[in-house]
């Protein structure tokens, strides 16, 4: 495990991930449609300049095409891998690029899914082994895995053993950060965090929901022990992503409560 | 995103590609046996002298066969994967040259399928990325992605959502130019222009049509703020490949209407 | 493609391939039982030492073991992909040899089969493409296609679109001569002609038939453009294979036909 | 063989080797549950440095995060396979960490686990093979093969005949050391010592029993020549590991029976 | 083809192999039960010091242990893959030591086994073609392949155009020399041996039978031109090794027949 403290990727220990690869992952009728303004990558860089924001988790061609105007304003989250919806299967995320591409490119720290639980689940283990190798050892690059368990044998991929499953795997075969679902309470979140010993573990957004009931779980996880929050469209998608980044900077950083946070 | 102004394969950021490879993907007497001198590569690499065309798309044995009589009249597409249509099964195209020897022959970009949708989908991406790397960090060559979603799970493959989420992709995963079919409309095609961001989108000719039918879909692409097409059959199954070669060049380049094009 | 006219295994850009790697594909109990001196691969060497033969194709082993003693008097075609014909399953043939063990064993050119049509085209074509580029960027040595469509999807592999279609496919990717089947008649030979472009095409010699009938074959071949034949059985299991060379050299390379050959 | 008298992994030719891979095979919930603490790596770390153990076998990620605290009073056992319990299929262990990876954070030696019997054996020996070979030639470290046959063909997977095929194939395919699970009786125990010829064999601990089971059986498999345990619920489920640590270091060290070394 | 001659592993272009790695392919419980001092390899080795015996194949473990002390007086044939019979599916034989390594060991010889008419025969023959040029072009060592039809295809692997085929398929894909089964009679034998051409063909011993029978078909095997025999349980299994031992030397490199032998 690469310390975060020393990464640019973390504040205090604590991170927030603004992610945008669901242009990739969903496509951009599903998940731009609501608000067009988000298809251009160009806004997302600017959301992603909020003082919150810790990193920007996008995709190669993204971060090709936009990165160098922000590399002085924003932190490269290079997310390695990602797959369309379009085809059936068991769950699996081809590498789009190398980590010498990502570094190439500026990256400060990359990151991988991995679907423990689908029958692909060997290869995935063997394709993150090369990356987090060549990350620490080439690149001294901090790996976070979106850890996810998903596939046939697994019926509800979010209740309290399979999140700590999953975080417990990220530590296992070296994640420096997991990226995992919220398990639905904080004493299940609390079993997570325990079970990544001394790694980081951040949860991932989902779709939007209410003001308050996205901060009150974000509050839960920094209850818990969690370093922080990855979101997406629970930023972008809404009317003012700068004050909801605003909100989230008081629960993440500053110990604030979901309440302390929306009175202001 | 390699900028495309500065490659030899735009002019005013726009593109006319001619396709040739219908002889390894469909077999000779389907796409040539109407005009039987098609069969000829020389005949369409002198079409492919005329002003209009920024670049040419062939194979391997055609590019090295024929192009070091052409390379000074003709843009070489070097298109590196395609198939025969004579097996059955999930969509996949083989690499059928590698991008240094394209590089050695000549080319000025290099064309790349792939099937978004298919079971093969992943390794498609993985193939996609070695050749987008290696032409990127070896040779400074643009890459454009023939984005075509097809396979088991996908029933119309033109549908608006598709052929966004087809550009999109492109853009994601690090191609230069993605080149589509028509979504249809105008509307659907301006939706696919945009999930591109900065990155060109060039319509996909098809089969033949009537000359205004043709022509008023390359108009609606333009003004759907696309960057131009590739077109094979429509070109050179007529009578006359000069004459649409010109009226093509008035509508990509010119800002001319099919009516104002086809008066002319 | 390399202009076989300076490659030794052509004369006046004709070629009579003797093919002797029915060892391997067929098995000795079913093509040298009727003729069992066949089982001795010396006896083939000698019989390429004819004038007419212009290279001998052969597997590794033969080749290595054998043409020690013959280098002078026969060019070596290596054979570099075969298999048995004791297993099921789509068609498939592995790499028994690399470009470069067989350059070293002083090859003057190297042969591979690639069956379109079957289920593993697409790893055929990848295989190709590696030998072809070696063959072509590390030893110049020309490489010949044995193009045989063959696999589930397809019924009849000697009509007309299909013998084409090999011939178009050994074109665009990359071979420098097509080995066909004949498709029956002078006509379609003459498509199949057409359809490879500047690529040399012979045809396939297949089981053994009376010696009128076999050279009218090549007579027809000759006729629609063709470039030579590749022949195993119908030379070296007939009584008197110098005398069907003799008849054979007067067809390919003296424009004589069958009639004309016979009456000698 | 590498001797394993030289090596830091044993004491005297014997070797109690303490497992902690239990959070990746078979998940935080399921065997942490019943003693939270053993949650924490460094816990176990602590166990670990009981003068009875001779090596501690852990993941990559435990290695990496806390080995380099503990690294002058533990031995590591890298242990470079694992997966989770979450999918379903024919057994197969991924490579997690790379042999070169290994002995950069300082494994003394590499543990690897191989399923004969699975439809992956084949897969199973090949990587075997190559972690085998580097860790000999480039590294000089001992290689510890957890040999559990496993699969669709195997009914009972601890009887003699299979645990003496287990042995034996590590002997066979070059490990220097066979951890294997208890036949079920001394005797067949000596039969599967036999059958691994110079190389030292050790028991498998498994589920927790009680300090007189698990101890006897420790017993007879000194008895039936073993070289030893490895041993991971067994100790660290237990309220007093230090205890039942002093028990086994005499049962394997020091000749005592089981009921000697209770009585202390 | 290397010639023999040349070779250690051969006197007078003869060849006995004593084959010892049926602890891998059938389990020790199986094949050392009866007489269980041959678990012991040391024993085996031995038996390998007999004048008779002109090569020992073992498996890498078991060279790597016990060959060091032998290195003088026994010749080491390397076999070089192998697999457990506990799994089922088509056969396949992973492999389980590199040409380096067994060169390293002090290597004479390597040995593979390729199952022709397996549905895994395309990758058996380029794991072949890979072991064959590196052993002859790196370390100049013989190849010896078991060459064994067995799969979906094939009903009696042991009739006489089998045979042939598998001395065929070892000759023309690059073995210098071929082991295969007894076809049941002098001529089919002799039939299989002239398929060979100039390379040499042992008989593989099979289960152990009396005295007479086997030493019967041995000179069955010398007098249809056959270079010697492969032999594990017909010698080690017997009380007195060397006995039989005695009595091969005579058929096998002093033209004595069975009767002879065993009157001596």
């Amino acid at each position: 495990m690469i310390p975060l403290e020393d990464s640019p990727v973390t504040r205090d220990g604590k991170a927030l991930i603004l992610a945008y690869d669901h242009g990739l992952e969903h496509g951009p009728s599903a998940d731009f449609g609501s608000v067009p303004e988000t298809l251009d990558p160009e806004q997302i860089f600017e959301i992603g300049t909020h003082d919150a924001v810790t990193s920007l988790a996008v995709q190669k061609g993204v971060a090709e095409t936009y990165y160098p105007s922000y590399d002085d304003s924003v932190n490269l989250l290079a997310k390695l891998n990602g797959t369309s919806n379009l085809w059936t299967g068991e769950p699996y995320s081809p590498q789009n690029w190398t980590v010498e591409y990502a570094a190439e490119i500026g990256a400060d720290a990359v990151g991988y899914t991995v679907y423990s639980g689908s029958n692909h689940e060997t290869e995935m283990y063997e394709d993150f082994r090369k990356v987090q190798e060549e990350a620490h050892s080439e690149y001294d690059l901090p790996v976070v895995m979106w850890s996810y368990p998903r596939g046939q044998g697994l019926k509800n991929d979010t209740k309290e053993s399979v999140i700590a499953y999953a975080t417990r795997i990220a530590l296992e075969i070296g994640a420096d950060m997991a990226k995992v679902k919220y398990p639905g309470s904080r004493e299940s979140m609390e079993w997570a965090v325990q079970s990544a010993g001394e790694m980081p573990v951040v949860m991932s957004g989902g779709s939007k929901v209410s003001d308050y009931e996205f901060l009150s779980s974000v509050e839960a996880v920094m209850d818990a022990g969690g370093s922080g929050l990855a979101v997406g469209r629970n930023v972008w998608q809404r009317d003012d992503p700068e004050a909801i980044l605003d909100a989230l900077e008081q629960v993440i950083f500053e110990d604030a409560t979901a309440d302390e946070a929306l009175d202001e």
